[in-house]
């Protein structure tokens, strides 16, 4: 789905109060947050496994849910899924400061990649209300629902719903297995048949934060502890199935064979390529099936998603016309058809440059040292900043490792990163800027 | 495992009595059988999947000794989950004939493979039997089990063990998830603990017999109902595991992955070019599985089963090892650990010199053409080889294909292979040859 450019203009830059200075997350009630939200789904051997709309994805909502309320905030799951979280007793006269990522994880995942957003908005929620700060624009922590796609291959589903882009959407979605949605959706609070109700009015965000891990090697190869997101790449998926003829491995001769494997492998390589000649930053084969999967039978089908992501709109495109030629080739070579599908197209999206300077603004006022960096990975922010100003602020991840067990960042880093989410929040939220 | 050359002298050969020479099979019956055993484990869109000792395994089990005991034939399950069917009264002065095949198939294979051989046997039986013929070698039917290794990859595990061939097999046996097979192989009447006795006495089969569709595309070519085996290809499967490292897909540098679906894709097309480049007949990578398996991950993990077949002992050994070199190579090239066990050798084995002048006059009796020609594929027969004289007659595959849904073979070819069988087991039990 296209990402518009917002349409609002961004936003000129005061740093909060003096009064708001002091102000700290508490670190260790983070710390533990992260700690106890990682238990649910991890893996015995390590990793986290929690993808959106499953057992474990819910059991990880009631924690946040419970932790919320025993900090005195109120917490609602709207239609979409999204568990929104406000202060107890807010007016909401205006524009609302969002701050938020996603509970969800990849198969086999980190325990920080959206979990430690969500924690750390709740931690700013729970900050700012402990220290009875009135704020022109009152903060809101936000969880949304299904960024990564994992098992039901709609991602940024309840930052698009939030948002109200949820019309290049599926009318049925199913996952992977071709199970519907709704089920799952109403075991997690949600409601497909009100799904545009999950949707906020126009200009009721006055800026939207998302705390993250890097993803990647910057921040540590730099030792730095902040990084300013400038822009967010982009992204194509294409879903691809190839189909060949089955037949007995023994008594097919290699000349009349039509192997959907070996499509399926120059299909994997041809991405590969593409990226590695420099066409686009990066290329994924991520998921590949082959059918039927017997030693002694030629497999007649593979289905596989190979994504490309480049921060160049132009890039994208060339390298996704450049492999769907290499497609062309590879099914005259193979003799295997070969249909492609694109599922998924979000183009480079920018950070709002007014909140890239409060980000560095705050992170210098804390003594943080800060960089300014691409995202290399998708973000729910790519989503909300077609209705609202969005910043991004990034913390290292050990060895540049994530959507994998080893991913980690050292707690220091955590608790630098919520701390200056907290003083964005209160900046924007005196209605200074 | 290897199978050892036969240590017997090879069989001279001459036709039955002319008593007999009027019998045969009853088709109508036989084709009846072959439909009702195609719709145990048939997908309603087609095709037959009947992994060995499975539930729908142990219904096609349930089918054949349910038709053997109302055609007065008495049977039974040996240790290894093999159904041996004997005429009722039959005394065992000497060496039997022995005649079979298996029941387990492929995932979605065909209906033919293997059913086709067993049913012809209880035909071959049942007609001897009404026909109140007394033979000198009694005849004796046989369902091996686990023929194909789809879900247990053990293969030809059933006519190893009636041979005394298990030594090479695993203590453990366990299914490609890891389970183990003694509780399945118990639940079809087998006993892991009793596998030893499974095993016949020397000398005690005087010929083996195996009907089988030929599963290529000679006999069709050359119009020709019925095909005499020469010998058996040998094959070389390798178990393959490629560690390479999960990483988030849009933040990992190209130059700083190792991707294990890179790496598998590298690995199915060398094996492919191993054999299009003539050093072997075939190579097939049949069971390829990538983890996690995510959009947007890395993969991190391959599984993948590589085979190659030959005639020829040197040249199959030769593509083994030139393989095995390319595996380096990807190594080097994709930073991936790859792993390579060898889990399957059969040496080529030829057939019974005797056998096939015995089954070419047998079908010139019956007026059927036939021609020579080798096996492509692997058969009970090759393990049988072993331990007695063998012979494999082979009937035609439309468009020569097999383990797929579309395997068939044209009735009037069934019935005639059967009839060959018939006329073949009646002059090697009337103790002329």
């Amino acid at each position: 789905m296209d990402t518009a450019l917002p349409d609002h203009p961004t936003l000129p830059v005061r740093t909060g109060t003096e009064a708001f200075r002091a102000l700290r997350t508490d670190g260790a009630r983070l710390l533990r947050r992260i700690d106890e939200l990682g238990r649910i789904g991890a893996d015995p051997l390590g990793g986290v496994t929690r993808p959106a709309f499953g057992a474990d994805d819910r059991r990880a909502q009631r924690y946040l849910r419970a932790e919320a309320a025993a900090a005195g905030l109120r917490t609602e799951v709207d239609p979409a899924g999204n568990v929104v979280i406000r202060q107890a007793h807010a007016q909401v006269p205006g524009p609302v400061v969002l701050m938020g990522s996603h509970l969800d994880t990849v198969i086999n995942g980190g325990r920080l990649d959206g979990a430690y957003g969500v924690l750390a908005a709740l931690e700013v929620m729970q900050t700012v209300a402990d220290a009875g700060v009135e704020l022109a624009h009152t903060p809101v922590a936000v969880a949304f629902a299904n960024e990564e796609g994992a098992l039901f291959p709609q991602p940024f589903w309840g930052s698009m719903a939030l948002t109200g882009q949820t019309r290049r959407l599926p009318d049925d979605p199913r996952d992977r297995h071709g199970n519907p949605l709704a089920g799952p959706l109403r075991q997690a609070g949600g409601d497909l048949t009100q799904l545009s109700r999950a949707a906020w009015p126009p200009h009721s965000v006055r800026a939207y934060l998302e705390l993250h891990i890097e993803q990647g090697p910057v921040l540590e190869e730099l030792n730095l502890p902040i990084g300013v997101v400038t822009d967010i790449v982009g992204r194509v998926v294409h879903d691809i199935r190839v189909l060949g003829r089955a037949g007995h491995a023994g008594t097919t001769p290699m000349g009349s064979r039509r192997d959907a494997a070996v499509a399926m492998s120059h299909i994997v390589i041809a991405a590969e390529r593409t990226a590695a000649a420099g066409r686009c930053r990066v290329a994924t084969a991520g998921c590949v099936t082959v059918s039927p999967g017997a030693t002694n039978v030629i497999p007649n089908e593979a289905v596989l998603s190979v994504e490309f992501r480049d921060e160049s709109p132009a890039r994208l495109a060339d390298a996704a016309a450049s492999f769907l030629a290499d497609l062309r080739t590879v099914s005259e070579l193979t003799g295997c058809e070969i249909l492609a599908e694109e599922t998924l197209r979000t183009v480079p999206v920018p950070t709002d440059p007014g909140l890239q300077d409060l980000i560095a603004s705050c992170a210098d006022g804390l003594g943080h040292g800060h960089t300014r960096l691409p995202s290399g990975a998708g973000h729910d922010a790519q989503i909300v900043a077609a209705v609202a100003p969005t910043g991004m602020i990034f913390v290292p991840s050990l060895k540049g490792l994530s959507h994998t067990p080893e991913e980690d960042t050292a707690p220091a880093d955590l608790v630098a990163g919520a701390d200056v989410l907290l003083r964005a929040a209160l900046a924007l939220g005196s209605g200074h800027p």
